[in-house]
């Protein structure tokens, strides 16, 4: 039998075949305009996407164990539901129940962030481990809880959100209206405005000829100059890493987990960016004396990830 | 059959016969001088204690279906251990296996702020809720996470330290010995310090008359003078509230439960604490839009707390 995983994202939409080990057998994409403004028009799109996906690997839908979709916004797993996606106006989108209509095979949907998480499980970084959580540095943060095996999801699936967890107190604005969240200061956001600042004030910092090289101020711009020995670079990284470590240092203590795994484009930085974080994290965790100490690897699973993580949730669900 | 309830403090051991709808049926305790240096006298102790209430209760061993052990300290409850305890020098106490030489029933152990919550889960404020977590507002700030009706430990049992999430990077000087742990503001020791703090720049507040009635600075000074309507006492007590709930958003936010409860002496401040608190969470939590906002609750097990919490330890490891 095989898996269908389906990523779903603001302007496009991928769906991969894959059997119960993770090997990509076939994938599609669909370039959406990400307009879904009435029921079924995400669902249809989906649905559109398998046919395709069936139809060019030429497997018949009876060969389908179950199909996962890995969806950005937030997603009520339980129910089957589209609560609703910031990027995209939609509320209360009964997807699973949808492709019913379409595919007798079972549905399963959750948060990209959960699905991510589930597939390093499953397939990557953390095969094996039962108690692990994925922290995803991008334009926000994004975080996915794997306890005892399983996808943390909170009530209504809304939770999860480490990235708004607080780390200083009335701090930064935060893209969700509060102050001094995480997000706010360990998103590649966050770091491309803390290295802006630092050009400014440095004007003789080799940031400022990356930069011009580049064409713009990214998440690389401070890791590269530091890396060449730049000295206000290697402050703006060091800063970086210690706003990613305090907020793992709150999630180490709460959770204690196996191993935290950092994703997100920034994850290429390697050990040059899990060392230091790991240091930092043992010198402000609670309770060194127990156990190991704290693990930080990058995410294994790259550009397959969306549609691996999806189909963990389908193998998974359909419980092979 | 009957379950045995043991709540291991710094200055006593009180332990409890209950039946599985938790009825506390006899207790009695024994206060230790708290001098656990050698191995065995731990368990030597709960071995007397569990001797003694059989004997008061006029029960045998045989009636007894499981015994549970609330403890204080780093607890490994998979392997039966107390890692270690920082009140009293005690290192890898393995207290389960030395109970087995004396009593064949199961023995369970667990950590005082887990048991507090699966006692309020089973038979308290949170009974028949699944996804619950208590903080406890004492000298620290204690926490117990109850997911799928089940205690989360995190490896070795190290895991649940939510007092020592950050809340303001560098900030104030925590006992953990890093800086700006939410303990550290929102312990009733910080609010204590708070307190003082607030007494000495305002000589006119009605919290100096109050702490001399009482003879100390307490954790219930700036809630006294703050209902009688003191402007120095509201604006400590909205502060301490703004405290704890900065720690209660970013735990909303991660876990998203059912319910949050109030544990600790401060507790009985009911609905003056709590409501604020609501609002607070609310007004800082991540989408609002899905589910029901947030409740917040004082903890409902009072005097018998620890050994009902260790009664539901052992009645949940038991299968009944």
């Amino acid at each position: 039998m095989y898996y269908i995983g389906i990523d779903v994202g603001g302007m496009s939409i991928k769906a991969g075949l894959t059997d119960k080990d993770g090997s990509v057998l076939h994938k599609t994409i669909l370039e959406t305009k990400g307009e879904y403004t009435a029921d079924y028009t995400i669902s249809n799109d989906i649905h559109t996407l398998i046919v395709k996906l069936l139809s060019e690997a030429g497997v018949t839908e009876d060969k389908i164990a179950a199909i996962g979709i890995g969806q950005a916004g937030s997603i009520d797993s339980e129910r089957g539901i589209i609560n609703y996606w910031n990027n995209i106006p939609m509320k209360n989108v009964h997807v699973v129940e949808e492709l019913h209509a379409w595919h007798s095979c079972p549905v399963f949907i959750d948060n990209d962030a959960n699905v991510a998480a589930l597939g390093e499980c499953v397939f990557g970084a953390a095969k094996g481990l039962k108690n692990v959580l994925l922290i995803t540095l991008g334009t926000g943060v994004g975080s996915g809880i794997i306890i005892n095996g399983n996808v943390y999801r909170g009530e209504y699936g809304a939770g999860a959100e480490a990235g708004h967890m607080g780390i200083i107190m009335n701090g930064e604005p935060c893209t969700c209206g509060r102050r001094g969240c995480w997000e706010a200061y360990a998103s590649v956001s966050a770091l491309i405005r803390q290295t802006k600042a630092a050009m400014a004030a440095h004007p003789e910092s080799s940031m400022n000829d990356i930069a011009r090289d580049m064409g713009e101020v990214n998440g690389i711009t401070a890791f590269k100059a530091a890396r060449g020995g730049d000295k206000t670079a290697l402050a703006v990284v060091d800063q970086y890493e210690r706003y990613v470590a305090e907020g793992l240092i709150s999630l180490q203590n709460i959770f204690r987990p196996q191993i935290f795994l950092i994703g997100g484009g920034i994850s290429k930085e390697g050990e040059y960016l899990t060392a230091p974080l790991e240091k930092y994290v043992y010198e402000g965790m609670f309770d060194k004396e127990t156990g190991e100490g704290v693990k930080i690897r990058p995410a294994a699973l790259h550009n397959d990830a969306g549609i691996l993580g999806a189909a963990a949730l389908a193998i998974q669900g359909a419980g092979a």
